[in-house]
């Protein structure tokens, strides 16, 4: 294999991203610290009017260090890709700098989600190498308001932990619904759902 | 929402591949051209050593003018993410500036692309916006020569007909199972193949 491009984000962040970033030093050990930071993420992310409401995070599974942040960008960068699950994973491939983050040699990492995968981000999460997957709301919750969550495998629980990813569910769930709740209070704009309309 | 970033592509092409999309000017009318320019992409990907053996397009579905391309820069890019597909349809929507590819005054758009997708793929086809959907191989072609294609729902063409996206499936088939062979012969590596194992 040839060397490849330079390590640059494929989903850029706003601003205000990058500094909350950067200056997260602190680890965070306790799953529900971590959670909360991903949903303070969101909520920022709606009243900085960068995106839509969701937020996400890669950490050291163990240490707790903030490797990626992750929020919704779909709208800013035009592309429908950039769920905050997705722009997490891209953003650790490109600091871990490679495209397995379960690689050997690498400390086993964990995506912090603010809600549940869809249909895509399900599968991203199963090719992207973590080890853990922690989500607060359901899909049903961004559902009740407006958004397309798509079929995933009924099983697709079982689909993750068959490849050793674990699955923790529902941490701090009414905190990221509020987040949801806002949003719709405040007229966020529930893109993706013309559902084939034309 | 604020202004977003500039239109860059979030996932960085190769020089060849590049220089191909650009000098392709000729529109492809018929299906079976537009997926043999597709197999072609796989091809030239394992043969130029920037890739994985899967390529796909995103096409005006009347004219069959070439809007954007993409190919497996999974190892190049160090991004697991970058399968042909998500790389097409980011393309595509950084040259649309839209991030619904089927927006009101959008020409109908058409994914072609070398291989069924995997379950990350099917999930990011539903929310870009294309309203055709055409493959070659099936997952289960991919799956003989060792990848990995995750469960998607058993209903998943219905699940993109139901949000308005026709499906084809089995396009020169043969030929698109003929690189992945070709890969496989060459040793090619099979990334994200790890199924969990430490």
């Amino acid at each position: 294999m040839k060397s490849g491009s330079p390590s640059t984000s494929p989903f850029r962040l706003p601003p205000w991203a990058i500094r909350l970033a950067h200056r997260q030093r602190k680890p965070m050990v306790a799953a529900s610290d971590r959670m909360r930071f991903v949903i303070q993420l969101a909520l920022t992310n709606i009243t900085a009017q960068t995106g839509g409401p969701f937020g996400a995070a890669v950490f050291e599974s163990q240490t707790g260090r903030l490797i990626a942040v992750g929020i919704n960008v779909v709208e800013p960068t035009n592309c429908s890709l950039a769920h905050a699950e997705v722009v997490a994973l891209a953003n650790a491939h490109q600091i871990i700098r490679h495209f397995d983050l379960g690689a050997p040699g690498t400390p086993k990492l964990t995506l912090v989600a603010s809600c549940e995968p869809c249909a895509m981000c399900y599968g991203a999460i199963l090719w992207s190498g973590v080890r853990n997957v922690v989500c607060a709301a359901r899909g049903s919750d961004a559902t009740a308001i407006g958004f397309d969550e798509a079929p995933k495998p009924k099983n697709w629980v079982t689909a993750l932990e068959d490849r050793g990813i674990s699955v923790t569910r529902d941490l701090c769930r009414d905190e990221a619904i509020a987040v949801f709740r806002r949003y719709q209070e405040t007229g966020g704009r529930i893109y993706n759902a013309r559902k084939g309309l034309k």
